[in-house]
């Protein structure tokens, strides 16, 4: 079976990470990405993060499935070969700032003209029109801004950010989301349309019960670190030899949970026989389990919880999780040659396909090496019938 | 133009959080959703979160475009019908333990016997083969099993779970980003085939930089709170009346912050001329920033560093989102009239197709109030014919 985008020419005017990170979704997916980079610096992500011998493997890993054309798109020549690129593509996928791609001479009218079966994807901050359109957007001020800080921290503790810049991804996979359906609405209609990704937005639809708990009492969520704030118990608990994360998310569960600790009669005790009550009384209840959880290891708890149906496991660090066994199993972790550069290591696909699986067509290509071969096909077979900057020749 | 997904018909086996998120996702987009839940009892959201007048507005905001059918799919006459609906159906989805559909009669050959373009998603905790396959997965599990608790926390703080159930959403969303890659498949190949997101997958996939850093070098990243680990300045500055959130992202970033806050000369200073030395001398070169942003107010500041092109916020709860002018503009905040419940304000779409866009074509449905309804449209126009429970009648 033919990959799911297999055929699907998508432009990338994207850079830095939830542009990317949406057009390597659609590249895993089987689709042509023709990643544009001006003719001088490529993409900055290619000199941030750690390397090897100087390549990125943040770059890499995050631009596989992609091949690179330098074009200088301030030029007439640059913009005519984008006319000509885009009059053969299904995507357009673009992360500038509102109007800049207008500003550039493609406006939306324009490239309505160029090519009306076209699908525009803009992954922006905070939405294509607005009063913050024009505002310039960073992860972490997208995770300040839309409420995610407020929610993340330890009680009695400030709004923190976490670690990975997620607003950026989650857009990036929304915005692919996006596309993907603009093209079935395009095998019905012959039309493309605009795809409109924003960080903000995306960012504020993951908050499940936080926002629908706000919306419906005006009562804010609280920071409560490690602590479910309405499910007790839940947590952190300490064994023999380490910590182990136990989440009974419901009454059965809970019975079961108690039932392995021996402590079954628990539900009946006046203390803990309501959710409510076990709130009130969480940090006797967790002194009595660590008290159980204490006899015996991790390791042994988490296969005796986890085989008596009690969602367990343990709090690993990145590079443990890396070597996790389930995780090797399920092949999330790739080793990609690249040509000169080596082989490199990186997150594998997230959602697997079984028939038209996601695969690594290209690995991630150096700045401008497909600029010839991208001209030839556009039937712009000389350098001078292009007028690319002499240096990408 | 017709939405992306009309006529596409998805029997919804799913329950709680990530799988009706994904299915939600489909039905914004068009689809047919058909959620299928017990006859006793409905999915438990339906009794979790915050409600108004008994209605849970949680259960609300995750469960528009379905309809609700009840069916004991332990019964031979719930199986006969859940057959029939997969006859007609174009996506299966379920979230349900490995092996437990199987159990259930409809293992992956039934399933292709049944109806061989049947796409069918599965939405786990850890994927649905490999050594923890068969464990139960709860979002606080997963992000302690991820890594992704262990880049989250302040410096010198454990490792810290993020408050909303993230790991849940994201796995719904590359559910539904598959389900749409295998429809546009089996429109070339004629076949549905097997959709696979496992909550750790698509946790592990959202690290960026903090996974590929680590693959290159072995260093595990550090938890910096509201720093961040490799660029400076960075953070929360105190204003006259109140934080802001500031991210120079690029050296050119850098200079238009010091150039708006009258401290250009810093770029040239011994202590600060790289990220570096800045880095090391963070604590210095903040509180010379803050020294300038306490002579002018939080709104002010917002306004000049996002007017001169420096990403900038301020840190906004749950609340201050839901009211943010730019979400409102946005249509993030929906207003949807549930019949005999009233109006429920839940989160807008997080992704806009401009020609087709998302939209409510139904409020979260009763328990089971859609049973009768498609039941005729199966043919099994009484009672009798589909010997569904009676209370169901």
């Amino acid at each position: 079976m033919q990959q799911p985008l297999s055929g699907i020419r998508v432009v990338d005017l994207t850079r830095i990470l939830s542009g990317p990170f949406c057009t390597m979704l659609l590249g895993d997916m089987g689709a042509d990405v023709i990643k544009i980079e001006g003719p001088a610096e490529g993409d900055p992500i290619r000199k941030a993060g750690a390397g090897v011998n100087g390549f990125s493997w943040y770059f890499a890993s995050f631009n596989r499935n992609k091949r690179s054309m330098a074009l200088d798109l301030r030029s007439d020549a640059g913009k005519e070969v984008l006319l000509k690129l885009l009059q053969s593509a299904d995507v357009l996928v673009e992360n500038f700032r509102p109007g800049v791609l207008a500003e550039m001479g493609f406006g939306e009218e324009r490239l309505k003209q160029i090519n009306p079966r076209l699908v525009v994807a803009s992954i922006t901050g905070y939405g294509s029109s607005g009063p913050y359109a024009e505002r310039p957007a960073f992860d972490f001020v997208i995770q300040a801004m839309s409420g995610f800080m407020s929610t993340n921290g330890a009680e009695d503790q400030p709004p923190l950010r976490c670690g990975p810049p997620i607003t950026d991804l989650v857009a990036g996979l929304y915005a692919a989301y996006g596309v993907v359906n603009a093209l079935r609405a395009r095998d019905q209609s012959g039309r493309g349309q605009h795809v409109d990704s924003a960080m903000m937005n995306g960012m504020l639809s993951m908050f499940a019960y936080l926002t629908s708990d706000y919306l419906a009492t005006g009562e804010l969520p609280v920071r409560t670190g490690n602590d479910h704030p309405i499910t007790s118990p839940y947590g952190l608990f300490n064994t023999s030899d380490g910590e182990i994360a136990v989440a009974p998310s419901t009454d059965d569960i809970l019975r079961r949970l108690l039932g392995l600790l021996d402590l079954g009669h628990l539900m009946s005790d006046a203390r803990f026989n309501t959710n409510k009550l076990r709130m009130l009384n969480r940090r006797e209840l967790n002194l009595l389990l660590d008290e159980r959880f204490s006899t015996d290891t991790q390791a042994s708890w988490i296969q005796r919880l986890n085989e008596g149906g009690v969602p367990c496991g343990k709090v690993q660090n990145v590079g443990e999780a890396l070597s996790d066994p389930q995780i090797l199993h399920q092949q999330m972790v790739l080793e990609v040659e690249h040509p000169g550069r080596g082989a490199v290591r990186m997150v594998g696909f997230p959602v697997k396909l079984s028939a038209s699986p996601c695969l690594v067509r290209y690995p991630a290509p150096e700045h401008g090496v497909h600029t010839q071969e991208i001209l030839a096909e556009l039937g712009l077979t000389s350098a001078r019938d292009a007028d690319v900057p002499e240096n990408m020749e």
